[in-house]
Parts: C-alpha cells; structure tokens; sequence
C-alpha cells in the first residue's frame, strides 16, 4: 500500500499533496508502468483522509496523463511515464481573442466577460500611480520591459505556476501577437511547427515572418511527436495546458515525449498558456516550462485573455539559453508597452488583485459551464449534441449530429445573428478537416445567454 | 512685379501667404526656372508689406528648394521644380528614439525633455477618462485603432499639416518600430530602400523582415532617385523633412523626383515624419503625402517623440489604394495599443493639448538650439568646430576640426561620461563613412546643460 507522511504536507490541500506524491513516485519508477494503484477507499482509510481527497488526486493524476481509469477495474500507471523529474505545478496554453462585430449571440469570441474586470480597481491604481510617481508616464522603459511588472510576474509564476521565473528573463510584450512577431524573427530561416487545427493568428503571423511555418497534426495526447520529427521543425509552438479550439489537454507522457524531442534535436518548444488560469476542474497540469531540465521551453503567456482585451500586456520567460540570443538579435527594440500601463498592473500584480481576480472569473466561468452542459443536456438539443470537455479552460467542443455542412450552418446561424465557430474553421485544410464539431466559447455568456444559445442552436438544427 | 490681393489671404499670416502664392506660381510654371524674384524692398513696397515679411516668405521658399539665394544677387526660381501641383503646407521626418543607460552627459539621444511633458493634463484627463467611461478599459480596440483616436489625428493632419486625412485611412500602431514590423510584412517579397546614413531601428527591423532591404545614398536634396533606381526597390522609406542624423531636408524638386519615380515605377514612398513638429525655422515643408495624387506615399508619425517615450502611439496614413491591402494582409492583427491610453490620448488632442504641448517645446528647442550655437561659436571650441543646421529639428550636425579617429573619440568621451553619436554611426559601411561629423541632439539638455557640453567637447578636442 502507498504510504506518505501526511504531516508532511505543510500547506497544501491533501489532494494535492497525494497527487504530487504519486505522481513523484509514478516518475521516479517507484511505481512501474501498467501497475495498478490502491482502490480509492482502501488508500483512504490507509491515510486517514477521506474518499474524495483520494478520488479528487486519482483524477487529476488521470487528468494528466499519469494514470489511466479503466472502469470497474481501477486506476493504472500509464504506459512510458518516466525519468525527467517533475517540477512544481501549474497549467499551460495558446492565444488571446477577441472580435469587435457586434452579433446578437457569440458564440466564437474566446473573450472573458467584460463585466468581470475590476474596474473599480484598476482606476484607483492608475490615479495612485499617477500621484505617487507621475514619472510613471514618463520614464523610459527598458527594452525587455518595467522591471517592477518583470518581477511581479516572476513572482506570480513562481507562487503560482511552480516556475523557476525570475525577472532578468521576462520580455513584456504588447500583446501576444507581437511577441509571435518577435518569436518570428528570433527563429529566422528556421522552421516552425504550429498545430493543426491550431489558434489561426499563430499561423498568420508566422507565415508572414521570415521562418517556415509547418502544420503538425495532432492527437488526443497533444502534437503528434513524429509527425513534429517528420516536419524538420527546430521549434514546436504549441498549447498543451488546453489546446485551442481541439481542448485537448497534452498528456505528461506526451510533455516528456516533446521535451524529449527538443533535447536530443536542439530544438525549442513555444509553450503558449494563454488560458491556463482559467482551468476549471482540476489542478492545472504542470507546465512544461517547469518539467524543462534543458533550457528548450520558452514559456508565454498574456494577461489580455483574463483580464481585458483592451489591456495589451503579454510576456515570455525565456530559458537562460535563448536570454542572451534574444538581446543580440532583438535587443534593439524598444518596449511596445506604455509605461504607466506597465506600472499599474504591477501593482494589480503584486497587490494581490490578480489572483483574486482569477479566483472570481474561475468560479464563474465553472457556473456557466456548468449551466451550459444542463442546458444541452436537458433542452431541446439532448441527443442532438456530444460535448467533449476536459474543463481545462472556457470554450469546449460540440459534436452536432448533422448532415449539414458546416459552412452551410454558420451561414444559417449568421442569419440568425447566431456566430459560430467550427473545428475546421483552424485546420490548415478545410477539406480534410473534421465537420460538425463546433467550438463553444461560453466564458463571456451569462446563464440566461447560455440557455438562449442552446435554445438558438436547437432552432438551427431543427 | 508679382502682384498678390493681399485681402484674400484669409486668416493666413502674411508672409506665409506670398510664400503660398508664390510657390504656386512657380509650380504652375507662371514663374519660370530660373527667373529672378523681385528685391525683397521692392515687392514689400509693392504689396504694401514689411520687408521682413516678404524676406520670411522668400526664406520659406528657399529652405524647400523652390528659390535660390545667390549672394549679392537675389532670389532665383530654382531649376526643375514643376507641374504635381501643390497642396497645403507641412513637415516630415524619420523616428522616434531613445535610450535607458545613464550618462553624465548624453548627446545621443534623441528624446525631447521629459520635464515638458504636461503630466497634470494627462493625469487629469485619464482620471476623467476612468470615471466618464470606464468601458475605457475594457472596449474591444478596433483593429486599426480606437475610432475617436483616428479622427482626431485625421483633424489634426488637416489642420496643422495640411493633409487630406480621413480616419478610415488612418492605423494606430504601438510605436514607430511596430509599424515598422507590419510595413515588413506588408511588403514581404519586395525590395525595400531605406536611407544611407539613416535611422539603424529601420534597416534593422526590414533586415529580419520577409523582404530585401537595400541602403540608398543621400545626397545634399536627399534620397538619391537614381540610385533608388538602380536599387529595383518597389517601396522608399524616407524621412525628407529632416533626415536623421544627416538632417537633409529633401528639396521640393527630390520631393517632385521621389514622386515621379513612385509613379512611374508604381512604387511606394514611406514618409517616416517622425520630428516635422519640432521643426524650429521656416514653417516645415508640404508633406509628399500633401503632394501625391496618385496614391503612392504613406504618411507615418509618432507621438513618443513630441510627447514621452514612454508612451507608445504611432500611426500610419495609408493611400487609399493600400488600404484594402493592408485589411487583407495585415487585418487580422490586434490592435497593440491599450484601450485606455488611445481615449485619453484623443482627449488629449481634440482639447488642444497637443498643439499647445508643441508650441512650448518649439519655443524651448529654438532658445536651446540658440543657446547651443552661442555656447559653439563664442566659446573655446570657436573656430575648431562647424555646426551644420537647417534648423529644421532637433539636432544639428558638427564638423570636428580632428585627426582622430571617430571610434576613438567615442571612447575618450565616454570615459568622460559623456556620449557622443558621429554620422559614421549611421551609416551601412561604417569604413566608408564621414568623420568627424558629430549627431548633436540637443533637445533634452538645458542652457546650463549645453554650456556644459560645449566645454566638455572643447576639453575631448584640445
């Protein structure tokens, strides 16, 4: 039977704690693929916690790819976890969206709802950075960005993410687009891989960069390995907390598998977290910044997605490797980002309003997922509809049982005021891509909005 | 003798509407190459004017190369200025610099005071901001830029350059060198001639982007067209209203040149305006946006250079032909600027602020730019160095009677704390350079501050 010292936890939660323990077990081989864990209950009482502490480190540990539930049977050690060495925790992912057409229902817009930003708040820090340092306005930031907002992220990630961060490798950038540009030109002449179907503004803004950009399939474990291989790809930018629009959360076997292929390539992975905060069940997967032994992971990740998409501010930790290639190549640039912007969300930062901030927007988020999975399950599109959800961030996937086309759909929908997004609308080819699968962005709809749309999408397959 | 109804002019002052009158007859050809102006007494007496009237409107004329003074012999319209016909008056320019090392002494950097900056009407107008419209915050930024923005740099063109602006047009970026980055994108493939000696930030940021970038020589007009020729560029970015670091003001003819060359060849003229507003003698030349009737320049300036470097708003005005390009290539792109500060910034412009904000720091600059020919010509660096200045921006050129080298200077002085930038710096083959030709940026440093700096020269110099 497993044993742990549950005194020994200090302050974690004692789900957590277990998770980290068997995960740390599961890595070091102690505990040998294909082996099966304790039942829930029997790991309980041998603790002396309680079933659901058990069951709630089982699911994230499954959640992760360590473990495999196979029912009625139990929990089994996944096949080919092991070695690299687990780090801390945290989550990961890609882009930061927004749309500016007005439309009765959107259902495409990956923006978090608008009405949560605390406004109130950040006004108050901006008149207080205004008063007590009106050289906010004024002075010259540095190249790579406020080095008050550096460290503040630092800490953040280093609190929050498990990320061995500190500020001397942070870049600030304004918005994550123009740290893709900047990314464009580091990797100049080499070739990238992006995902496919993936985030289409990473596609965009590479193939107009002086790179190769190549499309990598992917699987339900992540970007498909040899096909990234096969690819020539010297850099891999990709999702894995939650990839965008797939959902699919990169498994820890995949994770090591990638790190595995940037280690023995000389290659660089892009790890793109654009919404890992917003990881709704679970804890969020740990990074692969934090697995990364090797210098290969530049980790990103903006704050436009979480808090407004009218604030531009995104940033990259850059392993110490690439820190110095960065200066000689890019140094030149100024900062992109105002100062006093910078200033006061160092302050929303390190006065604790973020955290509290992503707290609030969580449990929200979770309230209308859970409203928007009652109301596709009980109204009138029960049976018509599969959702496919991990609740590793505020859009999911929704299988329509259809003949029709999905271009034929959106248009019907647009009609209707209705915007949708597809699956194939972010493949790499539309013709070969997969129908009928469509992408829910539900961050931003109220409860009463997500009964409409369900209402809505009914109508339209009427 | 020419002879111009002075009642018509309107709310123009009079000198600058016998400048307009004139060079209107000598595009129409109503004044031939070559003819003489009447004496400055004479046509004051005539038009019923002071002299110094008329010698201002004659001094306007000939700083853009319409007229030539020949010693002890008048004004002659000067040769092969013709047809474009012309439109309202302006400046223009090039970029929009700065640095963050700390130096006892910086003559490098090209920043304006940051002490000028109003910071109370800014603060003000970002607290009025918050309060009147939060949604300040938290609005979706349209692609191009907020719209009150837009139209308030589109009414401001009109108005203070003359330009026949429209906000549709008009794309905010989040600093020169942003733009820059889209513009290398926009013209990925082609050829790109950029200004030898000219700004580094440009031929850097085009030499990672998807296109050629070719180094074209100035001459005393400006951009040499034959040699634009000669270079297959498809696409010119200049700065002709005062060339940094050389500080050519490119001619009307080179103006007409340029033009002619864009619409023979259908090529595009990038007229980087970045310092027109600083322009301290004459009133600035008309733009070659003001000048295009074909559709063939692209008229970009910034706000971190009259304003705070810290503050990052810059913007392009597209022809209207490449506006739908722009859309197609480039629409997908987030606006990088926030929310927040575009509003307040067309506050800042609609109530006058900004007009005013430039009125002072002209007037500043001309009694610094005094200051520091006084401090050249009486001190004890009188006859050892020769100012080279068409007053036409913030900083001048100084020949330095020397036999050491540039680099070596540079090193004396910085040991002295005291930066120096030379022409050499500029230039694409820094061997083949001219030297002894210091970049003095003058802008930033008080009276005291550039008596200083003329007896620290003095001291490298003895």
């Amino acid at each position: 039977m497993l044993t742990y010292d549950m005194e020994a936890r200090g302050a974690l939660p004692r789900y957590e704690y277990i998770y980290r323990c068997i995960r740390r077990d599961i890595l070091s081989g102690e505990l040998a693929s294909g082996e099966k864990l304790p039942g829930k209950r029997a790991l309980a009482e041998h603790l002396g916690v309680s079933v659901i502490t058990v069951g709630a480190a089982y699911d994230q540990l499954e959640a992760e790819g360590c473990v495999e539930a196979v029912p009625r049977r139990g929990f089994f050690v996944s096949e080919s976890v092991s070695s690299p060495p687990p780090a801390a925790a945290g989550g990961e992912g890609g882009p930061g969206r927004e749309s500016v057409d007005e439309w009765r229902l959107d259902l495409r817009s990956g923006r978090v709802d608008p009405a949560l930003f605390p406004v109130g708040v950040w006004a108050r820090l901006t008149r207080r950075a205004l008063a007590e340092s009106s050289p906010a306005l004024l002075r010259s930031v540095p190249h790579e960005g406020l080095y008050e907002l550096r460290e503040a992220i630092a800490r953040y990630l280093r609190g929050s993410r498990g990320l061995a961060a500190d500020a001397e490798r942070i870049v600030i950038g304004a918005g994550s687009e123009q740290l893709y540009l900047m990314l464009g030109q580091l990797f100049a002449g080499e070739t990238v891989a992006v995902e496919d179907p993936g985030y289409a503004k990473i596609r965009e803004v590479y193939s107009r960069s002086p790179l190769r950009c190549r499309c990598v399939s992917l699987d339900a474990q992540g970007m498909d390995v040899e096909a990234l291989r096969a690819s020539g790809a010297a850099v891999a930018h990709i999702s894995p907390a939650h990839q965008y629009p797939t959902g699919v959360v990169t498994t820890l076997q995949r994770r090591l598998g990638l790190l595995a292929w940037a280690g023995e390539t000389g290659g660089y992975i892009v790890e793109d977290d654009y919404d890992s905060e917003l990881r709704l069940t679970h804890r969020p997967l740990p990074a692969l910044a934090g697995l990364d032994r090797e210098g290969r992971v530049i980790y990103m990740n903006t704050f436009s997605q979480t808090l407004a998409p009218g604030l531009r501010v995104s940033y990259l930790l850059l392993p110490e490797r690439l820190a110095a290639r960065w200066r000689e190549t890019l140094g030149f640039y100024s900062n992109a980002v105002p100062a006093l912007e910078q200033e006061v969300l160092a302050r929303f930062i390190s006065g604790g309003y973020y955290e509290r901030h992503l707290a609030r927007l969580r449990k929200t988020c979770r309230e209308r997922r859970a409203a928007l999975l009652a109301a596709l399950a009980e109204g009138p599109l029960a049976g018509r509809v599969e959702p496919e959800d991990s609740g590793a961030g505020p859009h999911l996937l929704l299988r329509l049982r259809t003949e029709e086309s999905d271009a034929a759909l959106k248009e019907r929908a647009a009609r209707m005021g209705l915007r949708l997004a597809f699956l194939s609308d972010f493949a790499a080819d539309a013709a070969r891509a997969e129908q009928h699968a469509l992408v829910l962005n539900y961050a931003a709809l109220s409860r009463e909005r997500l009964q409409e749309a369900a209402r809505a999408l009914a109508g339209l397959l009427a």
